[in-house]
């Protein structure tokens, strides 16, 4: 983000998207639940699109913190190590990071609607389907670009099931013992 | 549905809510799209909750005949049934039924902010799941309610990746070799 006020008007859209939804997100909302003067976040960002732009980067940036910082353990082995990261990744997105992911939702929904956001959000998401392919082809993947996509799907679906859909919360145990067999059903029993 | 005047108000708020989203349905709205007298809509679905919840049992109806209606190959061991049921009726949701899932979407999020849409939308769900369950028990699971939950989210990650997130729509083959692997990471190599 270019400056804090562009961070902290970002975070705002981002809470009020989570729970107000597409509607409840407007320039006047954002300038008062962010405690800034009226006409603030008309400056930073003019139009609708230039806020909801602002704030799906803000997004992907904090999306990327959190997948960077998932720890791996020492002495995995290799698809041991993909499925923790990968288990506490989605467990921040889905404790912590909930309303992160939520407001992404909303996002990925109006893009259909609205082709300049559609091609930022497909920008951000080729970089995570980009990343899945290159780790799954070090993982010894037969069919990366395949199971890089595959990955990418199922982390989505356990995030949407999970927070919009009729599904309950998994615990993060789940989320490590699914993850595994995920991988290895891809990578097949020897892989390492 | 009660009547073919309810099937047809649905449909078309079934539409209405893939064009245009939730600001988009109105009971005037679907009167108009659907050809009908005005007021039409209103006599079936007085409330917006009635109208919502209309769409929403359609939808259920029209997905759960998708899933019944895939065909079991002969000859196939489960596992590979199962795959190829599983691919078909993903498929469906993809290509024909493409409308339906993006509108159950549209509804998944408002029963966010509308518990008595979220108590629908969940028993609806715990039927797929249930389902999800008994079939994966079948299969020879050693964690039927997990794995059931696990594969759940897995489809309704590849439908909402392809039709909301930024991945492109797999291809038939893809979806069928992908729940194979999926199926067989869950049951182990020697499952049946």
């Amino acid at each position: 983000m270019k400056s804090q006020r562009a961070e902290l008007v970002a975070d705002t859209a981002i809470d009020l998207l989570a729970d107000r939804g597409m509607r409840g997100l407007t320039h006047r909302a954002v300038d008062e639940a962010a405690g800034l003067p009226p006409g603030s976040t008309s400056n930073l960002a003019r139009t609708r699109s230039a806020l909801l732009e602002l704030t799906l980067a803000r997004l992907t940036q904090l999306e990327s913190t959190a997948f960077a910082a998932a720890p791996a353990p020492p002495g995995a082995d290799m698809v041991e190590a993909l499925a923790e990261m990968t288990a506490q990744a989605l467990w921040t997105q889905l404790t912590v990071g909930r309303r992160q992911t939520i407001a992404r939702y909303e996002l990925a929904f109006e893009a259909n609607r609205r082709p300049e956001l559609r091609t930022i959000y497909d920008r951000a998401g080729e970089r995570f389907r980009d990343l899945a392919v290159a780790v799954l082809s070090a993982a010894g993947s037969s069919d990366p670009v395949r199971h890089g996509r595959q990955f990418v799907a199922f982390g989505e679906g356990v995030m949407f099931d999970a927070l919009i859909g009729a599904g309950a919360e998994p615990a993060l145990d789940d989320l490590r013992l699914g993850i595994g067999e995920f991988l290895r059903g891809m990578l097949g029993e020897g892989a390492s």
